[in-house]
């Protein structure tokens, strides 16, 4: 069976649990994952019976020659209303987080007798868990990241500003076959990285500054995410006080991260030891969060989170970000990726977290 | 009155007609459209009395400095909740396009005793008409475009391929400003230029080749469209041919842009010619489409559309892309984006349409 038959029948056995035999897949990301094709338009149904694409005659040929499954060209007139009639499904799941209220009022015309049932994105839950080539291209995609992150050291001088360095990074990733970032660069100098939000600006690199770099590459529809702190000239002790500190947070995370660790333990882990140095009202996120086709996917790493109760297990990839925040003065975030592995992990972000001067 | 308040108040009429006194905006280009500020998450909520905008912490201090109406802090208790309790809203419009099935049951609950009602975007039609500043940033961004064409026309050389190409248009327009391009750049050599729907791949380039050239760039949130045909070496009767007629096609088009032209007619100004030289089989789309915060925007030129029946008008921005598709052999598409002026129109795109020998 190959692996798109394989994860449509783990979505089948998520579908029984919602007493549903049938589903409609609507969105780019979850018709990449089931099919293989990047397709800006096209619907994926999942019956008891077979699993159909349709698409328009725009995707049509591409799809007739690369889909593993039977391709429908949809047209006007009511193709998913045959598709569904002759489906044999009795209860036809959506995903309510996608499907917009207009697709429903259309869909609930085309399904006719059919029951229509809104799930919460019911493809998250598997992606969460990666399959073997998933993760190649994952650490495939963390290579290029840290690569992206080595060039930008090189880069720092006095003078250079945050936007000219996220300009160089992705024309860097772009020559190395990368077709999009993960998100917008955060590179941050001096006290901007006390804002865990901030992005890039016009500010120019002055000696004595740090420069928090968080940065993520989209390879092959997979995406890397990593933050490091390096300091330009002699750093403020402030500063390196709480290097110190989120690195031990982070190392402690790290050392949890294996399949059977509750989430909740692994979030306490980073955040008891920043609370106990006196800094929890400054660590303002999540631990971390999946990785995958979307940069954030399940698990989400917090103790207050629906998935708290949950474990860790094999296959899946999560960030572990610890982070102090001092307003006005500066912050440190570090920040690595790793893939949950049998009875450990692997670090796929690969760099030092030596403290660094430059 | 500033900008964002005159489209708050065009926006208020258009809702009149809708029976509605009241509008949730939930995505990220109309929020900007109306607030300037680029958000990923957040909501405007227009009322009678007034509007304000509710955003998460990550964006709360930034929108306190820049929003041009009040802002609320969004938490998970019901802060849309009381802000509609006190709105006096009697009917509440949501956008059906946009907002999801999850989105609208949420609402549900949150608007309890009002009236909700779904409306295919209402935005989108104001969003047809420019205003001068939005026309600046178009001819900018078509500017760049432009200039991205001209960059692209100076690297072709025998063997470069089709994604080499793309890669350098895209680092060009990025070191001039761009953050992102407007859609995925087209560039087909000979028989590929075929189909409409191609973007580029490994081809590598041989004398006597046609070159397709479909181009657009984002800067400052508005895009840039055009279309260019080139030959390297001595081109293919075929080809000049079709060149030939799908200019006058579009010169015909242009002609008749300019306030009050129906846009059947432009349509047909278009297609009739291309028809009678015996090609009306080989234009499969649309003359064209307006273009602004997003690439596609209204109107559609095409004579079976909605608004087939409705006239330019002063301030719309629309491209006039004829084409004609021999398979197996190529394909010629001419395209320029102008902006439809006090009794005329302004080519934006500004490029000759002479056919060029390289």
């Amino acid at each position: 069976m190959n692996i798109f038959n394989q994860r449509i029948e783990k979505l089948k056995q998520l579908l029984e649990h919602e007493e549903c035999d049938g589903l409609i897949v609507d969105d780019t990301i979850n018709l990449y994952y089931l099919t293989g094709l990047y397709l800006s338009a096209g619907k994926l149904l999942i019956s008891p019976k077979e699993t159909t694409l349709l698409v328009d005659s725009r995707y049509y040929e591409l799809c007739k020659s690369d889909s593993p499954f039977p391709v429908v060209l949809s047209t006007k007139t009511s193709t998913i209303n045959d598709l569904l009639s002759g489906s044999g499904i009795k209860q036809l799941a959506f995903n309510s987080d996608n499907t917009t209220y207009g697709e429903f009022k259309k869909l609930e015309k085309e399904a006719e007798l059919l029951n229509l049932k809104p799930i919460s994105n019911p493809i998250l839950k598997l992606r969460a868990i990666k399959d073997s080539q998933e993760i190649e291209t994952l650490k495939e995609a963390a290579a290029l990241g840290s690569a992206g992150y080595d060039y930008l050291v090189e880069l720092l001088k006095e003078g250079i500003s945050e936007t000219e360095l996220a300009i160089e990074l992705e024309i860097f990733w772009k020559r190395r076959g990368s077709k999009a970032i993960a998100f917008d660069p955060i590179i941050a100098f001096g006290s901007n990285s006390s804002m865990p939000h901030y992005r890039v600006g016009q500010r120019r690199l002055n000696k004595g500054e740090s420069v928090l770099i968080d940065i993520g590459v989209n390879l092959d529809h997979y995406h890397s995410d990593m933050t490091r702190v390096v300091f330009f000239g002699e750093p403020d002790p402030k500063i390196t006080n709480i290097y110190r500190i989120v690195l031990e947070a982070q190392e402690k995370a790290l050392a949890l991260c294996r399949p059977g660790t509750l989430i909740a333990d692994l979030d306490a882990a980073a955040r008891s030891h920043i609370e106990e140095q006196g800094y929890g009202e400054n660590f303002t996120h999540s631990l971390g969060h999946g990785v995958g086709l979307e940069i954030h996917e399940l698990p989400i790493i917090r103790s207050q989170n629906s998935n708290a109760e949950s474990r860790l297990e094999e296959g899946m990839v999560i960030t572990i970000e610890p982070g102090i925040y001092l307003p006005g003065i500066g912050g440190v975030r570090i920040e690595d990726t790793v893939a949950i592995t049998k009875g450990a992990c692997e670090n796929l972000t690969n760099r030092s977290k030596q403290l660094i001067t430059i």
